[in-house]
């Protein structure tokens, strides 16, 4: 943010922004319409404006069944190549609607944008921004529009997409290249809840959270935010204000613990919060996740190296492991069960790799349960207060839920419960720390959850 | 065409070829399959296969449409990106396609694929062709898939369009660039015919025409192949064979005259049409066109130089015009009409821009005239056989059909009438020039127009 000859500083004007937004703000002519009016806005305000835009409403679903009608398995070159079509049609029509406002504007394609990836086609990863024709564009006082999720691999000049949320990265990865006084991540909620309101009525908006809180809340199921473009955001220390695309409102700010007092254009952060951080631990919210699965490895022989070449396969299959479970081996037998979690579709793949490695390894057998769901509760306070595994422990005993699997993060500590239980314990959970609204205020947009 | 060892010819096999589909051919998934198959099998068959396809069935009207809905006069550079979209979705499906059919397969835009073009967006002209990646693919034995329509211009590194019916040029130059034995054009009609079959249910497919023949088929209203990819093709020699992606049958060879008896790759020429050359003027066709107006500026002052300064006008205007007639100017008054026909899109713009000159110019009144037919009769023989025009004037004569204006070219006469009389006009002349089947045989597809 920049300031004014007389010093004062100026919420929401003479900054340069990087605003993205999602596929749902842009769904169709009148949306994208309603979204120039909003960047023309920002734009004669006197900011700098570079636009970050997704596919519109359902292309990218639509392209993808195309795919499916053609093959089962497309090569990802290609898929990449179909899929990042959505974003030219968003960001042409976009470029076009700003345009009929008065307001000059320019549409870019990932490659164009400067947004150099990995050769991973269907989940690259950003290894450059150069963003020289964004800055060109701003510097003649226009506005840049760029195609979200896609970039180039200068290994082969070929096009690639950074998987799904992708846009989230794109947006911060540019805020990040172009030094941008805030990344607005523009969406259909008002911002981070507490916990999903369409699981909990009385849920809050948060006003303000950490890079780790968000980080701990993405990778526990809160969808508003795509996590890989948390983690970018925290290295590059660029501000991310997730918002609603629906109203004026302030939503929710994700900086550094230590940046909590620095102004950021077009956020008010409210005086309250702030000072409740004081007296007790702050929780940030409660996320929950129903789309993972358990295996569990029953009878591993306890041996030293068994564990280790049991993750080694899994780790081969492609899985991303999250939670991992092994029981006290019985003395009796010298045999252990080793239960993990991990994405639903990584399921199938991992347990038939396992299953390929069972003579070798010498497990007796293998279970699969797809039917858990899992409860996260995240907050910076509370490590420094240990009271609060106990109250949660102590509400799930109460409202009669069963807890399988436990794991803990400095701010975070994440149960696993039976799937069908998972909403009642969200509730109670979110009721025992006080999180619950006070203030009868209405909530209008549905959830962390899409 | 390559040469086995044993010196033996064969017939669609060994060459390369360029074969481009249109959007008819790839309108969904099924169809995208169907020409999938095709292209696997002129793989299989030895040959090395480059593919240009167009976007699906009607993607390119739909993103029209899409752009309408944000603003009636979206800027072209942003039409471009957006429309561009259309043959990257089908170039991606395609290359899908082929690779599941066990052949490799891989796409290219048309930035990708070399096609450099001049900065006009909308209707750029390709300016130079530098397929390296193309000659890559299939030298490693693969199929190349090239989006077609589109181009990159070097000067600003943006997405060009080459305007409608561009895929026809894109395939004619990666042919030229590759130095392809054939290109063929799959589109959904056997080939040229010698009127449309709509009009004219005995009209039959031509086996054989000649640049020059084609060139004025195309112009005159015969939009089976774009005018420009001809223009094209005879500047680089390139045989084009269009055909029916439906059919294995050899659809309509265009090449140079002089090349009659050159073999190519897939094309089965009959004796009997060559031996017809010999004896008899070779009519290639009658053509209609629907699509024309006519202006007339009444009472023009008979000085030199008030043509030129019409025209001049009417060129500063963007149209393009087709045919001219003027009066023989009135003795007493000096005063001449002046008559000219042009696209019906360019009526408008024309008719505004030559009344604001007319106070200038001192001319008495405009007329416009939007419902007026052009006919052409087309074919390599008629220069020597001054019998034509008479022929063709006594046909009309016959059917009672008034001639408005008339203009020739060494292979071709053009009339205009009354939009009304055309059908009938082109069945009287396509019939007196004996151009009927006599065979009996059916015709399966509609026409020379789409």
């Amino acid at each position: 943010m920049r300031e004014t000859e007389a010093g004062d500083r100026l919420v929401a004007s003479m900054a340069l922004v990087v605003q993205k937004y999602g596929g749902s703000s842009v769904a169709d002519a009148h949306s994208v319409k309603r979204v120039a009016k909003r960047i023309a806005e920002a734009k004669r305000a006197g900011n700098d404006v570079v636009v970050v835009v997704s596919a519109m409403g359902d292309t990218t679903d639509e392209l993808l069944d195309l795919a499916q009608q053609i093959t089962p398995l497309p090569p990802q070159r290609e898929l990449d190549i179909l899929l990042t079509a959505g974003e030219r049609i968003s960001m042409a029509l976009l470029a076009m609607a700003i345009n009929n406002l008065g307001v000059k504007a320019k549409s870019f394609t990932g490659q164009q944008a400067g947004v150099i990836t990995d050769a991973v086609h269907g989940r690259a990863r950003i290894v450059d921004v150069v963003p020289h024709r964004i800055r060109e564009t701003i510097e003649k006082g226009q506005v840049a529009i760029v195609a979200g999720f896609q970039g180039v691999t200068t290994e082969t000049n070929d096009v690639t997409t950074l998987g799904r949320g992708g846009s989230d990265t794109t947006a911060v990865a540019l805020a990040a290249g172009l030094g941008a006084d805030v990344c607005e991540i523009y969406t259909d909620v008002d911002g981070v809840f507490t916990a999903d309101p369409r699981i909990v009525p009385a849920a809050r908006k948060i006003d303000r959270v950490t890079y780790e809180e968000m980080l701990e809340l993405a990778a526990s199921g809160a969808k508003v935010l795509a996590l890989r473009s948390v983690e970018y955001a925290r290295r590059y220390g660029v501000p991310v204000h997730v918002r609603s695309s629906f109203s004026a409102a302030s939503g929710t700010l994700v900086t550094a613990a230590e940046a909590a007092h620095t102004p950021v254009p077009g956020v008010i952060v409210t005086a309250p919060q702030e000072d409740a951080a004081v007296e007790a631990p702050i929780i940030s919210g409660v996320a929950h996740d129903r789309s993972e699965s358990k295996i569990t490895v029953v009878g591993v022989p306890d041996v030293p190296g068994t564990a280790a070449r049991i993750f080694e396969v899994v780790a081969g299959a492609g899985a991303n492991i999250d939670m991992i479970v092994q029981n006290v081996s019985a003395a009796a037998t010298g045999l252990t069960d080793i239960s993990f979690t991990l994405p639903d579709g990584d399921g199938p793949g991992t347990m038939a790799a396992l299953a390929g490695v069972q003579a070798e390894i010498g497990f007796a057998s293998l279970q699969y349960d797809d039917q858990i769901g899992k409860l996260s509760l995240v907050g910076a306070g509370m490590r420094s207060h240990p009271g609060v595994s106990a109250r949660l422990f102590g509400a799930l005993r109460d409202a009669g839920i069963n807890i399988e699997m436990i794991s803990t993060s400095e701010i975070r500590i994440s149960v696993v419960t039976r799937e069908d239980s998972l909403d009642d314990a969200v509730r109670a959970v979110h009721s025992a720390f006080g999180l619950d609204t006070t203030d009868g205020e209405a909530v209008v947009y549905a959830g962390t959850g899409r």
